[in-house]
């Protein structure tokens, strides 16, 4: 089964956005063991867009359609693709309902030109935006198969995940079935070094890795008939990354993010957390409570970006400030310590950091941020040296400040 | 002069790498006032490859290529486009001699595969590789002209911005000259229904929107001999603009953020600003700082995301919680005050609510929201129905508190 991916928008031709649509449609594709030949991008002009439907029906059976299904005059994939497979548009009952009930979710009037995304190409199926207001369609045509997805990511991904991808499944005929691996407090390289004797000798199953921030995902893949079948040829590989990664892999699945696999840790040790931060400033509070059920273990946290409010609100010492300066070890020794007795938790996490762009010295340069840890044992701190803009930075920082956490429930200080 | 990129890499296909170098290779095209109708991706395939330049070169007058280069037997770009273009491939005395010097600059042998890096289409233009070995290579064909670039990024842009850029220049005849005029607290339907006017008549300059996360972009482009001349077609359009969307344009430019027009401001008004986050719990702060030289007007916040930690740290009553409920405006406006007492600032903001994916109940289903804000002459507070994942609430919670701020900082409050 081959599929093709068609972008639609003159803002990716212009450059004004990266068209991050299409490497999650690739990825999701190639998961589902659809082979892919071609990408193309083209701009809000239909019979641009019409020379390309009709190229590309000829070379691929499922032709995915990202952009241009809004209200507005330059929305014209669905007008051109009905066209091209020869279809009329209908005002489908269905699609209308939805559109209503999302208008009246957001509380906003619907105007007459959005009743225009109500209309399908007659026959196609319509799948709901849980994010927006325009419906998606499957139209499954004689030579091939078009499947409308909206333009914002935000809309695209749940609409795929939840709609497009068990749709797709049953298009394809081998599964390829993946685990990921996801490894903090080692670097890609070194995970390279490490899993070198299984990466050469790989057919079924591959084996390829990832570096995000602060993490490296391992992708396990397997083709097989089934996925139980599959996960027979995974699961060896997994018990010899257990092997050598230890307490290092905190998930084995895609969408298990670290504070989640904190917050599990937490829960199961009846343990609660909080958090005092200057350089990140409410991003560390904001990551862990991103994940659902956080009420659990997150309570309360502070913000003390000046001096005067990490004494007023986490008892530092004026004089430790003076001494060491705002960023030193010392000094998030005694954030963290302070936040913890101001907030009864069983951990305190501090950041304090210099971001950028101004700011940095010749001994503590822009990037210099030290994290500190408090818990009943101890407290401690460490000193790390980050670089890139003061956002990947601060980004950073809250990385290092949750995988410094993750080895201290590990019973793994470093 | 229609320009057409063709990325080449089956690591796009599948969805392994996000495809940068066609944001990049589109911004700068634009930039160069070329014209762009199509991109396309296409994996190591010669077979797919070929048809495809066979395509573009009916269609556009510049192809260029990325990717593919390389020494290994999948990279195959130029052997194909040199076909196509009925070109054969020689040892050309410059591109060896270029490559030598890589070789050795990098301190590594090279071998025989290295040295087919050195053969090019007969004719053509080779371009110096500063970051790695494979040059990159210009064929100014009867039909069309085709442009090589390698595809690491690191490796494009250079030669794009060095080498390429004034090449392309030279076969440009207009400068495409762009503004962006940011808005807030209007819709995008809203905001296009208002400059109806302008874009359907448009012609040079050009008006396209953008709906980004509670905001809409408007981008306004004028082709033009040089930038000065593109200033006078564009300037009154910004006028009408401004006449018709007054304090909701917040920035004019492609780089200024709301966070950073807010604190530019905040300090215009000498004026402080905290946080007291429940159901956003640190992002609005992590937003505001995320700006350079927030310290100035941004000393600390608070993160209250369990009930007593509201009444601990901000006063609130747990009165009103009770009757109210924890998301109500009357929380949200004790939590604004509240903070404003604890910390001195001149604004106060705060955000209660529902991210879910629990916690919902029928009076306030997931992604009701109440933000509250205080300052000298009042306490005010609003109710929000945002809908999406939990992440999405949150962020788009974040961008409503801000809004709510800049409106009232403008003093309009609604």
């Amino acid at each position: 089964m081959i599929v093709e991916i068609i972008c639609v928008g003159t803002e990716i031709l212009m450059g004004n956005i990266v068209n991050t649509n299409a490497a999650y449609l690739s990825e999701q594709c190639a998961g589902l063991g659809l082979t892919m030949y071609y990408q193309s991008v083209v701009g809000d002009n239909p019979q641009r867009l019409e020379q390309l439907v009709t190229d590309a029906m000829k070379r691929s059976d499922i032709l995915i359609f990202s952009g241009g299904l809004g209200p507005t005059q330059d929305d014209l994939t669905k007008e051109t693709v009905a066209k091209v497979f020869g279809l009329p548009l209908v005002e489908d009952a269905t699609a209308l309902g939805l559109l209503i009930q999302s208008f009246e979710r957001f509380q906003k009037p619907m105007t007459e030109n959005n009743r225009k995304q109500a209309l399908v190409p007659k026959g196609s199926m319509v799948l709901q935006n849980r994010a927006g207001t325009a419906p998606g369609i499957i139209i499954e045509g004689k030579q091939a198969t078009a499947i409308l997805l909206p333009g914002p990511p935000n809309e695209l991904i749940p609409m795929f995940h939840e709609q497009v991808a068990p749709y797709l499944k049953t298009r394809s005929d081998a599964t390829l079935f993946s685990k990921m691996i996801k490894i903090v407090g080692v670097g890609e390289s070194a995970v390279e070094t490490m899993i070198l004797d299984l990466i050469q000798g790989q057919t079924n199953p591959t084996i390829a890795t990832y570096a995000k921030t602060g993490e490296v995902h391992v992708r396990i893949t397997a083709f097989a008939k089934t996925q139980e079948l599959a996960m027979e040829y995974i699961q060896p590989l997994i018990d010899i990354m257990n092997e050598r990664f230890t307490y290092h892999i905190f998930a084995y699945d895609e969408d298990t993010t670290l504070e989640q696999a904190i917050i599990l840790k937490l829960k199961e040790m009846n343990a609660t957390i909080s958090t005092a931060e200057s350089c990140t400033g409410g991003l560390l509070a904001g990551r862990i409570i991103n994940a659902s059920g956080a009420s659990v273990v997150y309570n309360e946290g502070f913000i003390t970006y000046s001096n005067a409010s990490k004494v007023k609100n986490l008892f530092v010492n004026e004089a430790s400030i003076e001494e060491y300066g705002v960023v030193s070890e010392v000094v998030a020794k005694e954030m963290a310590k302070g936040c913890r007795i101001q907030t009864g938790s069983s951990f305190a996490l501090s950041t304090t950091g210099i971001a950028g762009p101004n700011g940095g010295t010749t001994d503590k340069p822009v990037g210099t941020v030290c994290i500190g840890c408090s818990f009943e044992q101890e407290t401690v701190a460490k000193q790390f040296r980050l670089s890139g803009t003061r956002e990947k930075i601060r980004e950073v920082a809250v990385n290092r400040a949750l995988v410094y956490l993750w080895d201290i429930i590990g019973g793994h200080i470093n």
